[in-house]
């Protein structure tokens, strides 16, 4: 056993890749490791991978894993945080059944592991300690390779009947483009990550000029990440440029419409694009979000979120504290 | 002092009617009365009619209005619960400013009053006495002159901060259809009663043929009313065929976001539309809530409100029996 302060693990599972941190009680980051997430060899090579990356966290901050008081894990998919288990993980390789990954990472750990959704952790890890802490009640918008929301009213976490806060699913145009999740005018069919790329290839496809997959093979990568998307824009590529303008007013749109329903006091952004671009297009994203206000003279605040990439594992550590 | 069973009475303020009732402890409708919200004097004219209506409702119960427990009001505009006051209730006459609409009602009346959001005392009649009772959290649709929208998460009202529940607000095209609000692409430019008969009169105005003017002519009517609609489309009238249609796709995209948002259990319907077209148009609704929900093996219970034309007035006194 450690004489030290107790400390506590949080590991953030996304769809490209595993961050991880190790936290204090005041939680203060005290080690991190992050790894891409495995794309072949289902949920067994995910958790195994998972393992490691914290034991990774553990290492830079002189902890072994079975010192932990706990670890929690922020998952994409159903989580069934009372049975420890995630099913339909659809951007992960080959999750679709559940698997017990509470019980498994336990096991590997020698700590107790608790669940919780991604982007509900990340939410909640805003509200707490970053971006949304002077409210009572927040939406967390995550823009990445889809774009995920987490809603908290009153100061407790809204699940609905546990898939709520689909806030890229949400309609901006009705028979409009095609989502990545089969329906049509979807806000993530026009913002996310996955989405967007998908856009870029078919028109570079039919011509359309764009530095965006020079930079791309310049970067040594294989898809459209936040900084490749970032540096189109700034040498003014014009496919980019546009895309991401579809991409802010759709966010815009979504974002009106959720706040005209729930009237809620704050929006955070975060995510990967959204944590990149914030500074940039958050302003924007704001006035569009005015224009679809019913009642514009009383808008919410907009905030970007203060944990940055940390933010989900931060999160998900919470989640094992409480 | 009546020696009877205490009653206690509910208003129910509308853009174009106020409907007023008399009901027991146990909810049961004892006497009724309504009348057409008088178009000019503004809040002074309209809550002097409130009161006679009440009174009338009181006669056909046989109860005066001061021995009455009490009288609640579900209004429109912006209502101020504690203050008692309502404001910028855009639908009635000459009412922007606030109006201390609780005190005035309660020196004609001689009993104490209170006031609740339209909408939201609808959703609450219905969740607690109507279609909504099996079910812990319930989005309220009211398809009327506007379309609104109530919210009841794990039994208890969302009203965020005062302005919630404004589904008619969401936005299912954007950059699409100016809505009386002011903004494009909100569903109620295309579901809305006011939001149809504008675009029935522009289409008619350019020539397109339809026989919703002659019916509502023939009935005596100034307006686009749910019976001259619901007449139109057994006709088989393809403007109001076509503008109804309309009207149904919007319905559906915008409670699919909503539902994909907040993940509820069950969606009613409801409202002089709605009502009137629930068992029509209920199902196509719904079909189309179907294709734009994320997880559509999972959708809510989709009803249509049971109070019928008198659950907002129910509701109203549900709120002074609290």
């Amino acid at each position: 056993m450690s004489p030290r302060a107790k400390a506590g693990g949080g590991i953030d599972l996304g769809g490209t890749k595993i961050q991880t941190v190790i936290v204090n009680r005041r939680n203060e980051v005290l080690g991190q490791a992050r790894a891409a997430t495995p794309r072949k060899g289902g949920p067994k090579a995910i958790a195994a991978a998972m393992a490691e990356v914290l034991a990774e966290a553990g290492e830079n901050a002189g902890y072994a894993t079975a010192d932990l008081t706990g670890v929690g894990v922020g998952s994409p998919g159903d989580v069934d945080a009372a049975a420890g288990t995630v099913s339909s993980a659809k951007n992960l390789s080959g999750w679709s059944r559940s698997f017990p990954l509470a019980a498994v990472l336990s096991d590997e750990l020698g700590t107790p592991v608790a669940l919780g959704n991604d982007v509900q952790v990340a939410t909640t890890a805003e509200f707490e300690l970053g971006a949304g802490r002077p409210y009572d009640s927040v939406l967390g918008v995550f823009w990445g390779t889809g774009v995920g929301g987490g809603i908290v009213l009153d100061g407790k976490d809204w699940l609905g009947r546990g898939a709520a806060g689909e806030i890229g699913h949400m309609v901006v145009k009705r028979g409009g483009r095609r989502c990545p999740c089969g329906n049509r005018g979807c806000m993530e069919a026009y913002a996310g990550r996955a989405a967007m790329e998908a856009r870029a290839r078919k028109l570079a496809g039919k011509g359309r000029k764009t530095v965006l997959f020079e930079l791309m093979e310049g970067k040594g990568k294989d898809r459209l990440t936040s900084s490749v998307w970032a540096k189109a824009v700034k040498q003014d590529d014009k496919l980019a440029v546009k895309l991401i303008d579809d991409a802010v007013k759709a966010l815009g749109a979504a974002i009106a419409s959720a706040v005209n329903l729930l009237d809620i006091e704050a929006v955070i952004l975060g995510g990967g694009l959204g944590i990149r671009f914030g500074g940039l297009y958050g302003p924007e994203i704001e006035r569009r979000v005015g224009k679809n206000l019913f009642d514009a003279a009383d808008p919410p605040a907009f905030r970007v979120a203060e944990l940055g990439d940390l933010g989900g594992a931060v999160g998900a550590a919470q989640l094992a504290a409480r």
